[in-house]
């Protein structure tokens, strides 16, 4: 059977491996710092539902059984998940009776999406959610509350440095209105192409669909502001545009702009052309650029809405909530070789192994140095020392442990430096740097 | 739309996901404490791969795009694995060129099997899967090694306590070659029945294909044998059978068996009666149940193989391995409440917040705890406080904290004992009991 990768499904080593599981651990504790608790969703949802929420370009992959009988046509109708926010909008509803509102909830999962593969587009992925759900009503200080944890999460992984880009659909859309604009979204559509097709070929469009040559330079203007909060607030206002929602959408980005104000300058920038395309989003939006690589676009992005499930009934789910994504984040830098991990193997210490007779005393060994948490493997058999030691050299193991005649003695060698030096397994301890593997960027071209 | 569970699809409350998630922590971590790297392989498999490895009773899911075009029919052979070995196999034959042998890998994910659902069968689940792989040849300290790490992981888990068994495929099929036995397969497939089905069936059965009285009597007194490896090496050499292979298996088993002698007596035992249907196993077999949950069958097993991929052409790659069944284990223990968590949430300090102008005080406040490590939540509105405390008593957050006039002072109370004493943020710490949540188990019925 021939044995090939299968495009647009990732697979990584396992000092890759190492990586990404640390990069989902720092994601965990910073969410868990905040209190957002975890849930994980089944693989798999109703097609319909799916068929309903999904945009046509994320091709829904259908399930059904090898050896399928007619009469349990019920699988035939599931499909795997292509994002986290339909079995999350799910699960709130399904569980609501079990949860305690405001719902604080992150999610660490695999979704698929059956897309014709290409550079930073993949069909296995791991996404990384947090969401806020109130009933009724949600407070702005959860959206305050996203570019704090965006750059706490982004700001401890070994990557480019992430800046964050808040945006407001409010804002927006109260400025529009008071140019007398009032089909907001063709407007909003055509303004999010901004930074890609530039202001003449935007201004062409925003003419073409009848707006007067005044509006569409103010228009212009408005989504050209960046920077801090009160600065583009000021620049808002010098526009002399009056609009009461525009005010209110002007009062949300200061206030969260506001939260942000102890981050180091530039980690968060107030953005008036960051629109999002979706219609789902109703107040403040975020996206995060790595300017080190602006060719990957956003890695993290979300936004307030005003009702997290279409099929809620009387009541209304409002929230507001980011994704990173984990492996379109990870994959290119991989590709690059620019993370970097001290060794391909958790294993601290690999204790050599003299002749079969002394295999019990390296097992000692071993034991005394686990059960003080350091990773510890035996060498499988008693070949020439050289050999074992190119082992440890191979995978970046720091410490070859060399036990002595009588337990409690020995030496250990750091293969690094070749250091070898008398030490006892009941008391040694690695420096913490050694302890586990470490993970840090490496300089590379831009991308 | 119309929302259920979809039934053999299990899914968590967020409190059973922390106890979920603190589970797989602790396998990971005594995985990586003997030095087995961690790999995850893509859901998906060709179909001809999964169907010529899987026996018909795992049902596979085929995988079809739901837009599907006759020129991308590739796609229409994707299915999801229905275990980890099959794509490990395949994973290391592939990457063959980028590993260190002995490989020693780690995997724990999800896999699905669209069989009928029932008690203690899901058809999306987790396993804790770990091999180690040698080139042409490995060391029997692998095998060893196996009961000692499945013992290590299952002691630390909050789960009744597991026992070890192990039996060995030499050692049984030398006893029966010893007995003049030449087709060893359908005796040990009857003999694997012994638990379920009584000394007296089982006897009938080997009678009825051929087997003469005494070789039925020796055989059956030979699967009946359980202790510590001593013991069952003496009783096996009194039942007078001679064979080199008999011979081997004792040895290996011993060596197996002496390797675990430092463990609490009855963790690991000898038990010839485990001889495990599948003819994939060739040397050490290993099970593990719960004495105490005796209907849940085995909660983890594996053992030693001659080739990880009959494919790999003139490479062998033998192997020894286990896997631990993470949810057909959690899963009954939720369903009988037996697994308790001391809060709902990672929150550990809820700040109360007085009135909207104090706000930035009580995120300061929160900012202050989280810089040292303490998950805190700000409560979200300037409610009345016993409505404050509330939230944090229905979620089991243990403190909530009121803060002072002048930064620096405070308030802490405990809220479950009631006691309120001064406290500063820049200072305290919880004790590292409440640090997080804790998981204990609970008595319940025997089941």
């Amino acid at each position: 059977m021939k044995i090939r990768p299968i495009s647009g499904f990732p697979e990584w080593l396992p000092h890759e491996r190492l990586v990404e599981q640390q990069v989902i651990e720092t994601a965990r504790q910073q969410f868990e710092l905040y209190g957002f608790r975890p849930i994980e969703t089944r693989a798999v949802e109703p097609i319909d539902r799916l068929a309903h929420q999904g945009s046509t370009d994320k091709e829904i992959y259908v399930l059904r059984r090898i050896h399928d009988r007619p009469e349990e046509s019920d699988d035939a109708r599931l499909g795997l998940h292509f994002d986290l926010t339909v079995p999350f909008a799910r699960y709130t509803l399904e569980h609501r009776g079990h949860l305690t509102f405001p719902f604080k909830r992150y999610q660490i999962q695999k979704v698929w999406r059956g897309e014709r593969p290409q550079e930073g587009r993949y069909r296995e992925f791991y996404q990384a959610d947090i969401d806020v759900i109130g009933q009724d009503e949600l407070p702005l200080l959860f959206d305050a509350e996203m570019p704090l944890l965006l750059h706490g999460v982004m700001s401890r992984l070994p990557v480019p440095t992430v800046r964050i880009h808040v945006g407001h659909r409010k804002l927006l859309e109260g400025f529009l209105r008071g140019l007398g604009i009032d089909d907001i979204a063709p407007v909003l559509r055509i303004l999010d192409k901004l930074p890609k097709i530039g202001a003449k070929a935007t201004g062409e469009m925003l003419t073409e669909i009848g707006l007067d040559p005044a509006a569409v330079a103010k228009s212009l203007e408005l989504a050209k502001l960046q920077g801090d909060g009160d600065t583009v607030a000021t620049a808002v206002e010098a526009l002399g545009v009056v609009h009461p929602l525009l005010e209110q959408g002007v009062a949300e980005l200061r206030e969260i702009m506001d939260g942000a104000v102890h981050l180091p300058t530039g980690a968060v920038v107030a953005d008036l052309g960051i629109a999002r395309g979706l219609d789902y989003y109703t107040g403040a939006v975020f996206e995060g650029f790595m300017p080190d690589m602006p060719a990957l676009g956003a890695v993290c992005s979300g936004g307030r809405y005003d009702n997290l499930a279409s099929d809620a009934g009387s009541i209304r789910l409002p929230g507001v909530g980011v994704s990173i994504g984990i492996t379109r984040l990870l994959g290119p830098l991989f590709r690059r070789q620019r993370l970097a991990i001290s060794r391909q193997t958790p294993t601290c210490v690999l204790v050599a192994l003299d002749r079969e007779e002394t295999r019990s005393r390296s097992r000692s060994v071993a034991a005394m140095l686990r059960a003080r948490g350091i990773p510890t493997e035996v060498f499988h058999a008693p070949l020439k020392y050289g050999k074992q030691i190119r082992y440890a050299d191979k995978l970046g193991i720091p410490f070859v442990w060399f036990p002595g005649e009588d337990e409690g003695h020995g030496e250990l060698r750091d293969i690094r430096t070749g250091v070898q030096t008398p030490a006892d397994p009941a008391a040694w301890m690695p420096e913490a740097n050694d302890l586990h593997p470490r993970v840090h960027l490496v300089d590379g071209a831009p991308a």
